[in-house]
């Protein structure tokens, strides 16, 4: 065992944050290879919440005491399994809220106003002096909002200052200041657009059925900045296919990265690889968060941020 | 001569016109060659103003009395030519300032945060599990806007629902609830994101000097919603390939359409085909505006929203 603490990092596209932490800690990656040699010595895993746990290799790390999450999402994280062996899990909650509203914003403008496909007609020499393509204003469209969590709310306020119409739809009524539907089914039907901005657990896997995105309809815009496997991913492609659904505007999807060959000949479609959040203003402060929590709990101290359960 | 008015479209892509106008009068497409039997009927001329009158044929056209823009801009007429013949000129003010503020958003989102390239990325099969490209929050993001008319101030109003610092600069003051810097080389050092709203005349044709593209500077980026004459092109195009500007996200330029080559490996750009003001609501209210304008000068009334001069 080394002198200092040792942390392993699960997710290659966390490779980054290597430069951060071995300065204070033993760092391994676990794409180099199952750390054996170290098993005895790492005290915490460095994760991304959207990616299942590996069980088996928790069950072999016998002084592993802090599951970090990179992200704020921890929706693939088992978190009753790691409290039940006592595992403390942390996460990076409220930073990157209102930059996914901003990207959110951007792809509904990108859709509805027809930004990506006019640069597609541009740059493929399509644009003549005869061809002026038409789209609806945004100012007086309907937005419905699935989750006002922190993202809902400041995606509420961006579309406010659009002149567009919100209201939203959770599972638990708050206080707000936009009206909420009667059930996610009204909330489709009344909405020109569909915002997906939800937390993801269990509970809402394919909540964005077949039913739901046939409501949204034939001039509806659906957007997803939540996860992918919030909605029905396959219903939704023949959908647009068919044209029971007008768009949509996607930054998740069930399989990333994703396989362009599944979008290629699929209508009415604004993709981005999941970069909503991927600010260099946020990763700074989930970085900061991380760096926190690891100190605080390898310390022996009450993490900063701990996912409660 | 016919018992109706007669009128003539001058540009083809105002085409579609044509359907509402021959209703009320005998339509003419100057595309569809030169109305020489018609001469004496013509009582009005439908344009769209970023197209230079013909006045040779105006000139051959005894009985015209109105000019009729259909457009906003009337950048490209002569006025004061047409006031001294007599004649009135009507415009389309006011009707589609927030769909071209809408736009100008959805540039600086594509081009700041890499919708656009993310979408190129994603579809060519780039995106792998250890690409994250990471991007600029908009929070704290200093806008400059040239010209705070009513473009500039919708802007400036969703602007400030993203967080972002707004200032602006136009050559008279005038009240407002934003800063206005001290000149236009002041407001592009100050700002990260430079938006030309301006209204276009004679006096502001290459304002956005090779100087000011610099000022803007390579971490800046360029938005042009107004005209392209009022952004010197070529220094723009050096500019970009050279790297002593950031990034350009541009609804117009100075040759409509464009030839896609000009752009096809200039770096960090946004391109659309001059649709930040082409909506459906926009365009009814246009065509509202133009035969109402039509039917009050035919009708020896005074116009609803005349050119002054």
């Amino acid at each position: 065992m080394t002198q200092r603490p040792a942390v392993l990092i699960m997710q290659r596209h966390l490779a980054p944050l290597t430069a951060f932490l071995d300065g204070a800690y033993d760092v391994y990656r676990f794409w180099e290879g199952p750390p054996i040699e170290a098993a005895q010595a790492i005290r915490a895993l460095v994760v991304a919440g959207e990616f299942e746990l590996d069980k088996a290799l928790i069950e072999g790390l016998p002084n592993l005491i802090h599951v970090a999450c990179f992200t704020s999402g921890y929706d693939r994280i088992d978190v009753d399994w790691c409290h039940a062996r006592g595992l403390i899990v942390t996460h990076a909650p409220g930073v990157n809220h209102e930059d996914v509203a901003d990207h959110a914003l951007g792809l509904i403008i990108s859709a509805r106003r027809g930004l990506a496909s006019g640069e597609r007609l541009l740059r493929s020499g399509g644009w003549a002096a005869e061809t002026r393509v038409l789209t609806p204003s945004l100012r007086g469209q309907k937005v419905g909002i699935v989750g006002l969590g922190l993202i809902g709310q400041a995606l509420a306020r961006r579309a406010d200052a659009f002149g567009m119409e919100v209201s939203w739809w959770g599972p638990r009524d708050k206080p707000a200041d936009w009206p909420r539907a009667d059930s996610l089914e009204a909330l489709a039907k009344q909405s020109d657009i569909l915002v997906i901005a939800c937390k993801v657990d269990d509970s809402n896997t394919g909540l964005i059925s077949r039913e739901i995105i046939e409501a949204v309809g034939p001039n509806g815009l659906l957007v997803n900045v939540s996860r992918g496997q919030v909605v029905d991913e396959p219903a939704l492609i023949e959908a647009l296919r068919a044209g029971t659904l007008g768009g949509a505007a996607l930054d998740v999807f069930v399989q990333e990265p994703v396989d362009p060959a599944l979008w290629a000949d699929v209508p009415n479609t604004v993709l981005t690889p999941h970069t909503a959040g991927a600010t260099q203003e946020s990763v700074q402060a989930m970085l900061m968060l991380l760096m926190q929590n690891l100190a605080a709990v390898l310390g022996g101290n009450p993490p900063r941020t701990p996912v409660a359960g």
